[in-house]
């Protein structure tokens, strides 16, 4: 252990490494409610040479490594689940390397958070659209790494559709690759970039992306529509993606969710869903035209009390319905488990009705809410951490709709990864074949399994390298 | 040789394999000038399991095996390089396995023609909307396996940004796998579907896919606008994709190419290049608004003769200059080779430069057009097949084109493919780490280097296997 901790010091410095046990029980957490294993060491490297000498000694000695970005994982995948872990924390590997406003591209370091990069976009009016609830605090990297979404996704898509050009990665080979090129398209070679979106950090640590930006669009508009039934607002979605309105986002908040923002903030809602449709872009008469549009389907669809932002003091206020989403449920019950149900848009309504199921069958609250316009639900399945009877409730309630999920042709994780929690539902989502194939890239990879073991794959592949 | 043939016949049937030598001839060849070598055979499967059955035959014995969709490979994907091989035609595997507008989805085997697909979409108004110059013959399998883009890729970008949801691929160890869900969004696993997109058949035969689609624009209008200079326009170029006015397509032709299509048919064109700029949409004023944003830009810039389609006819007939740019060229010359290099979009003035330098050095006519709006271009460089030294210029001047777009941070192919004739130029893009690495995944999913023998891969790769 002493060698170990005298390696990391030589190599990253000594003021970049964390060894103190009360610091390095924070990095045992991130943003799901599972605890992991303490670290030995955190490093804070600051540049990709340090990475890759550490790599090579770490798979000579077989060090389990974990690679943390912000911290926000909802899926686990920052924590350790091997004891005596090295935790690689990119948060001093934070920098935008340079911005090329004529080719519409930044290029950034891992480590840089979503809304401060985009804080520097603002005097180009540029913006990077891939928009996580977390961006806050959640890195590019980690981003990259878990394939995100957010909000904006109905327009944008996720990391992999196009918005990231070029990775420099780390392999646990001791070399640093940079893939793809700073081209807008490509087709020369295996698609090592998408490879590495949503690879959870266990085929080589990204250090630095090429990503491609977008005009910041000058108007926007958010409308906020009432349902009385929950399904009736899960169908509205699939008609209203059927017209080509091009919608930014449409997000969903069912009755739970809704009471859990009135007791938090106020909210004096209607009926028992709420719809909330933003509009963007650059032309006034375009967005008017469009929302008048929306406006009438609206009302012929049934929905109750509808407005729209007319100010910018009204679009915050609209949208803090939804921003106050998640943390109001502390409200209901002190602790939840958040999933990530993504079904085909049309079976919209059919998830909204398991997950109303499930929580009747098991006496839970299950407050659902999230990215309607890509099929993508969060149910929250409150508890009270000291019920343990409740939380096995709870873990077998979280199967079950993954499950039901996986039966419409969808997939337990739109957005948030496998990482420690899904392991199970993801064997039953991709079944034998598929997971071999995958990983034995894992293992093309990264020979000896030092990165994230644990995550993604079930406990039976991993055995070969570490009992888990 | 016979048992190969008894083979084929007994697992693809007698009515689906060819062997008479004169038809066998037209699989030597595919869209680009170089003949590669008459197969053995060519069969017609019908479904993924004829497949599986003779790839795990393959496997055993060693047969080079080439899929081939439409033929349309500008880069030689289709065609065997190694005698004796066996050539798999998708041709017959073209059914549109179904449709479901509510999920803007379509599921269709691999050997559909794209522009086949979007006739039958039309009834439902959607497109599927990756639109390749070759899509009435251009198959949604081929056009996967090479990362296809076309005209709207400045608005949809390519196969892998997101269009493919799911792919059903045949393996050469004798699994048949299916990728991904039917979901828009998904973080579960690692992106096979992206992995075999832009693979060029290299590691799996794709047998299905599952494609996302859009609502069709009910508007479109077409603007054309010549320069004095081609690097005016291209510079133009630069500015329109800085304001957000989203153009659907950004089409660029330079004045070879101009003069060939006045010779083909009888257009009388101005200055020394052409743009070509779509906007389309659903809402009138806003088409109108970015048309005139768009307008009062071209007259600022020094743009001469803006006109604009008011009509469907004026639409088609705007087009038309741009549709008879590569049939035209064989006016000037008989043949040309084609190139598809790629860079970041400011640097888009510097390579229509290079093309021209290059194109005098050699003393040789370098017509160039192609979708400026991704910084795209393909320099066609015509040449008599008789004159044996004009083809050496030819080879060198495109190597030489490449090699400076690789200096200027681009790529050799946008989307094309590397196929056969950029493999030498792609070794000096992708280096040997990144070569050596995408090897090691081709023999992972290809242990015996059955798959399109000879392509993607510089030589040195493939005289493990085989002598090319």
């Amino acid at each position: 252990m002493d060698n170990i901790i005298k390696f990391l010091s030589d190599v990253f410095g000594s003021s970049n490494i964390l060894t103190e046990k009360e610091i390095l029980e924070y990095y045992a957490y991130d943003a799901q409610p599972i605890k992991g294993e303490i670290p030995l060491a955190v490093v804070f490297p600051q540049n990709a040479d340090q990475i890759r000498e550490y790599l090579i000694y770490a798979s000579k000695h077989k060090i389990p490594t974990y690679v943390r970005g912000g911290g926000t994982s909802l899926s686990g995948g920052a924590i350790p689940l091997i004891e005596n872990a090295v935790v690689i924390s990119m948060y001093r590997m934070n920098r935008i390397i340079d911005v090329v406003p004529q080719d519409l591209q930044a290029r950034v370091e891992a480590g840089i958070a979503i809304d401060e990069l985009n804080i520097n976009l603002n005097k180009f009016d540029l913006i990077f659209p891939i928009d996580p609830g977390s961006s806050a605090a959640a890195t590019i990297g980690g981003a990259i790494a878990g394939n995100a979404g957010g909000i904006k996704a109905v327009k944008y898509g996720c990391m992999r559709d196009g918005w990231v050009l070029s990775l420099e990665v780390v392999l646990p080979r001791g070399s640093i690759i940079e893939t793809g090129t700073r081209t807008f398209k490509a087709a020369a070679g295996y698609n090592l970039t998408g490879l590495f979106i949503g690879s959870e950090g266990t085929l080589g640590v990204i250090t630095k992306a090429t990503l491609k930006l977008v005009a910041k669009p000058k108007r926007a508009v958010v409308i906020r529509a009432y349902f009385s039934h929950e399904r009736e607002a899960a169908e509205f979605v699939v008609k209203l993606l059927k017209t080509g309105l091009d919608p930014t986002a449409i997000e969903f908040l069912d009755r739970d969710t809704l009471e859990a923002v009135k007791r938090y903030s106020g909210l004096e809602y209607k009926g028992n869903a709420m719809l909330l449709i933003e509009l963007t872009g650059n032309v006034k008469e375009d967005i008017e035209k469009r929302l008048d549009m929306i406006l009438d389907m609206l009302r012929n669809e049934g929905a109750i009390d509808i407005t729209w932002s007319k100010t910018e003091e009204e679009y915050q206020k609209i949208w803090m319905a939804r921003k106050a989403a998640a943390p109001s449920l502390s409200n209901i019950k002190p602790k939840y488990l958040v999933l990530d149900p993504t079904v085909p848009i049309s079976k919209l309504p059919e998830l909204v009705d398991i997950c109303k199921r499930v929580a009747a069958k098991y006496d839970l609250i299950i407050a659902t809410f999230g990215h309607a316009g890509d099929g993508n639900l969060h149910p929250n399945i409150l508890y009270d951490p000291l019920n343990k009877d409740e939380f096995e409730k709870v873990l077998k309630a979280a199967k079950e709709i993954s499950i039901e999920t996986i039966k419409l042709g969808g997939t337990v994780s739109g957005e948030h990864g496998i990482g420690l929690e899904k392991v199970d539902v993801f064997k039953v989502e991709a079944g034998k074949e598929k997971l071999d194939l995958m990983w034995e890239m894992k293992k093309l990879f990264d020979p000896n399994g030092i990165l994230n073991p644990g995550k993604l794959f079930p406990r039976e592949y991993w055995e070969d390298f570490w009992r888990v």
